[in-house]
C-alpha cells in the first residue's frame, strides 16, 4: 500500500454539552469521501486528540471506522510522549482499526538523536501497519532532521514522513534524498502551501482546512498531478484566502483554539456537524466570530 | 496538611532486563526515609515516568504506597498532557494511593494562560486531594508566570508549586507574593541552589540528588531554618560537588539520561538498587563512566 | 525602481592574511554580472558584513561601486542593532553609493512590535532611497510578521522584503497581502526553494549560492517568469543538489562559517576569488573540505 | 585592581528633546557615589547603550569619566556584535576612559563555542585592560557555559564574569569552580536575588534598580560580607517589593521599556535626573504609570 493525495486530518465533533458526536463525525466523514479524499487521518492533532481521553479516542477511532468502512485508507495518529507509551496506544487503538500509524518524536522527555532513532525503531518493530514520521516542532519542540528521516525512510522504517515543521528547505532536501524511494511518501501538513509542496516532490497534504473544503483541495492536487501549475497556484490561492477564517478570533482565544474553532465553526455553519464546540479548557468561538467566517464563507461560495 | 522540608522524587528502579524492579524500589524508600526526608514525591519526571507505560505506573506507586506504608507523607505526579487526560490519571492512580498531586501545565497543547489558568481549576475541581502546580519549562516549553501562580494560591486553587524553571527571580518573586498564605508551601526541584532557595522563603526541595544523600539534603534544610547559614552554604557547596556525577558521561548519552542515569549508577554503586538501568530509548551508564562516579561517590564519603 | 530576479548577496573575499581582497571582490562582480544578475546586494549577512569593522565595510562598498559601474542596481545592507544606529549606518554607507538599502529588526534590543514599527518609519524618514525589510530570525531573532510587513508595505514605507525566515507559510500569505501594489517586491533569501517562492508570488531572489551559480539561478527565474515550471523545478533540484557542499564540513566548525566557507572555497576553487580565509574569529574550511567541494563542483559543471 | 561590592549600570538620562543630558548624567554620578558604591558601569545594557550613536556613547563616557574624577572604578560596555567591531569600539572608548571592559559573546553571528573562546581571546590579547565576561543571554540568543568561563577564568583571560542569565544553577557552579581564583569577580546582574548570589559566593552585583536606591543595595552587600543574612534578607525584600516600579505599564510598552522606563521614572521623581526619557524607538512611561510608581517611592521611603 502507498500513499498519496489529499488526506484531510479528520476533526473531532462534539455535542454543546461537550461528549463526542458521533453523528456529526460520521457526516463528516461523507463530506469528505464526497470530495474526493484519498485517504482519511484521524486522532492527528486536529482533531484535538491531545485533549482527549484514551475511552474518547476509541469511540472516535470506532466511529471512523464504520463511517468509511473501507471505502479510503485510514490513517491513526498515536499521541504520546515516549516510546513504551505510543506502542502501548497503538496496540490499543489498531485493534481497532487504521492502516497506518502516524507517530511524533518524543516530547516532554529530554533526549537526543540517538534516543528518536531507537524511538522509531522500537515502534515500527513492535506494530505490523505501516509508519509516519510525524513532524511538528510547534507541538513537540524538536525537528526531525533530514538526515534522520532519510535513514528511517531508506531502511524501511518509516514509510512517510508527514511535514507540519513549516521548513520548506528542510522539506525540499527530504523530497529530494528520497526522490528514489518508491515506496516512501512525503505529505505536507499545511494549507497554504500545497502547490509548492508538490512541486517540491510531495506525495499529498494532510491539511486540516480541508475538513472544510476537501473538493478544493483535491482541484488542487489534481492540477499539480497534471502540471499544471498554473491551476494549481489559482486553487491554492482561493484556499489560502479561504485559510483567513483562522484570523478572526479575539486575543482571548489561544492560537491553537483559534485554527481548529474556526474550522469547526466553518463546518457548523456548513451543516456538516451540529456543534462548534471545543475540547476542556479551550473556548469555543464565539457568535460575532462565527459571523466573520460566515461572511469568508459566503465569499468562497461554501454557504 | 502543610508540606515541607525534603520531599526526594523517587527515582524509579528497573532490573537489568528492564522490568520495575520493586525490591529495588523498596530499598530506596527506606534509603530515603532512613536519611530523614519528610515526604517522598513519586511519579515526578525524576521517575522516567514520561517514559512509563500506565501499567508500570500503577505497579510504582503500589510500590510506593507499601513501602511508605503512611510513615511520611507521599505526592504523585499526574504526568499528562491536557486536562481531561490528567483528571483521568489523577483518578486512576489516587484510587491507589497517594496525599496530594502535582500537575504541570499543559504540553504538546499549543495554549495560553486563560487556558492553563482553567487548566489548574478543573483538575483541583475534580480531585480531593491538594494540587501543587509543577513548573517545568525545560519540559513543557512554557513558564507558569508568578501571576498565575500567585492567584491560584491565593484562591487556594493550588496548594504549592514545585519549581524546576530555574528562574531565581521568579521564584523570589513569588515567594514575597505568597509570604502571608499560611497553607501554601514553595518548594525548589534544583539540586545545587537549595541554600538560596531557602534563604528566599522556600519551604523546602525536591533534590533529584535527594536520592543519592538524602541526609545531607536533610542537614541542609535544618541548618537554614535554624537561620544557620554559614552551615547550610557548606553543605550545599559540598552536594554541589556530588552533583558533579551529572556530568560524567560522553555526549551519546542525552542530557535527560546523564543526569538520572548518574543518580541511578550512584545507588547502585551504593547498593541501595540491583542495576542502573534506563527506560527505553535511554542508555544506561556505562562502566567507565560508573568508575567515575564511584570516585566522586568516594570522595563524598558515601562509599 | 522596481527590483525583480537574480540578486546575489556578495560574498566579501579576504586575503589569506585576513585583509579584504578587492581584486577579488572585483572579480566576483564580473562572475556575477556575466551570470546575468539583475542586481547584487552588497554588505548582507553573506558578505560577513557582521565580522567588518567599519573601516572593511567602506572599503567593501567603495570595491563594489567601482566595479558594478552603474551596470545593475547595487541593494546595500546597513547591519546596525536599532533605529538610531541603522541611520547612521545607512547614511555613512550612501554617502559612498547604493540604490537602496536592507534593515533588519533591532536585534540585541529587547523590543515589541510597535518600536519594531517605529523603527521601520523613522529610518525611512531618514533616507532617499528606497528600504527593504530583511526578515532574518536566525539572527534576529524575531520573525516580522506578515501583518505589519503588509502594513508598512502598503504605505509605502518598504519597497520590499528579503525574507529569510524560512517560513514558507507566511510567504505566501505576505505575497497574497500585497499582490496588488505594483512598487512592492517580495524576495526569498532561500537557496533551494526559489521555484516555489516564485510560484506564491515572489518577485526574485537574493541566494546566497547564486556567487557560485548565478547563471543557474538565471535560468531557474527565467524559466518561472515563462511559467515553464517543470524547466524551473530541474533547475532548482540541480541547484539543491549543489547546495550540498554546504555540509561536508566537520563539527568543529559552526554553522555560519560552513554555509559561507564552502561558498567561498567553490569560488576559490573555481578561480574567481583568490583565498577561501573566513573572518575572525570563524575558522576556514580544511583541505579535506575543500577537495569534497571539487567533487561536487565537477558533478555540477562547475569546474 | 580586583572588584567586588555595589557597580550599578548607570543609566543614560536625555533631556526631553532627546539628547544626552550631561548635568543628569553628572548628578546620578553623584547620587551613586554618597549612596556608597564601589564602582560604576557605564555603557552596558541598562544605560540604553543599545540605542545610542557612537557620537553619543563618546560623550556618555567623557560626562562619566569626568563626574567620578577617579573616585571609584569606572568599568565599560563595549556592545558590538563581533570581534573586529568589539576591538574597535574597546580601543576607541577606552582613549576616553575607563579601567575595565564588559564584553557579551557574539550576537546576531551564527557561531559556536568554538567561536566564542576565540573571540573573547582575541579581544584580552587587544587591550591593556581586564576583561568582564558579560552573560546576557535574554539578549545575545545564548548562554555562555559554565566551562568556557571557568577555562577562561583559570587562564586569566576574563578578570570577571557579569551574569544576567537568571541562571542560578550555572551562576552557582561557576562560584564553585573558581572559588580558588584570587584574582577572578562574579557579579549579578539580578536585582531581587543578590543575598542568594553572595551566599553562592558573588563578589558583587551590578543592580540596574542601584541606580534608584544606591544605599539599600550597599547595606544589603555589607550584611552579607558580615554574615547576616538575616539583615541581607530583609534589604533583599525590601528592595525586590521597589523593584515592582516595573511593572506599571500598560502592554503598549515593550519589556525593555518598561524595566528602564520604570528606573528613569523613579530617578525624575527623585529629581536625581530631568527627564525620563526614554531613546528612539523606545516610547517613555506616561503620567498615570509615573503616579504609580511616585506611590511605592513614597512606601520604600525614597520621596
Amino acid at each position: 500500500m502507498t500513499f498519496s493525495g489529499v488526506i484531510p486530518p479528520l476533526l473531532t465533533a462534539r455535542t454543546a454539552e461537550g461528549d463526542i458526536d458521533t453523528d456529526s463525525i460520521s457526516r463528516l466523514v461523507e463530506h469528505l469521501i464526497s470530495g474526493g479524499v484519498s485517504g482519511i487521518f484521524a486522532l492527528g492533532s486536529s482533531s484535538e486528540v491531545p485533549y482527549m481521553t484514551n475511552a474518547e479516542r476509541e469511540l472516535v477511532l470506532r466511529t471512523c471506522v464504520e463511517a468509511i468502512d473501507g471505502r479510503v485508507p485510514l490513517i491513526i495518529g498515536t499521541n504520546e510522549q515516549t516510546t513504551a507509551r505510543v506502542i502501548d496506544e497503538a496496540q490499543r487503538l489498531l485493534a481497532i482499526g487504521g492502516d497506518a500509524i502516524v507517530v511524533t518524536s518524543q516530547y516532554y522527555a529530554i533526549d537526543d538523536l540517538h534516543e528518536e532513532e531507537r524511538h522509531f525503531r522500537a515502534i515500527a518493530a513492535a506494530v505490523d501497519v505501516p509508519v509516519f514520521a510525524y513532524d511538528v516542532p510547534v507541538r513537540t519542540k524538536q525537528k526531525l532532521p533530514v538526515g534522520l528521516l532519510a535513514k528511517l525512510a531508506r531502511e524501511g522504517v518509516i514509510t512517510g514522513v508527514k511535514d507540519s515543521s513549516n521548513d520548506d528547505i528542510s522539506f525540499r532536501l527530504l523530497a529530494l534524498e528520497t526522490a528514489d524511494l518508491e515506496d516512501f511518501s512525503l505529505f505536507t501538513g499545511h494549507e497554504v502551501v500545497c502547490d509548492g509542496a508538490m512541486l517540491s516532490g510531495a506525495a499529498g497534504m494532510v491539511p486540516g482546512l480541508g475538513n472544510v473544503d476537501p473538493a478544493g483541495y483535491v482541484r488542487l492536487y489534481e492540477a499539480a498531478r497534471a502540471g499544471d501549475w498554473a491551476q494549481a497556484k489559482a486553487e491554492q490561492d482561493r484556499l489560502a484566502q479561504l485559510f483567513t477564517i483562522v484570523n478572526v478570533t479575539t486575543p482571548s482565544v489561544s492560537g491553537g483554539a483559534a485554527g481548529l474553532g474556526a474550522f469547526k465553526t466553518a463546518l457548523e455553519l456548513m451543516g456538516v456537524i451540529s456543534s462548534r464546540r471545543m475540547s476542556t479548557p479551550m473556548e469555543s468561538l464565539n457568535d460575532t466570530e462565527a459571523e466573520r467566517i460566515r461572511g469568508i464563507l459566503g465569499e468562497a461560495g461554501l454557504l
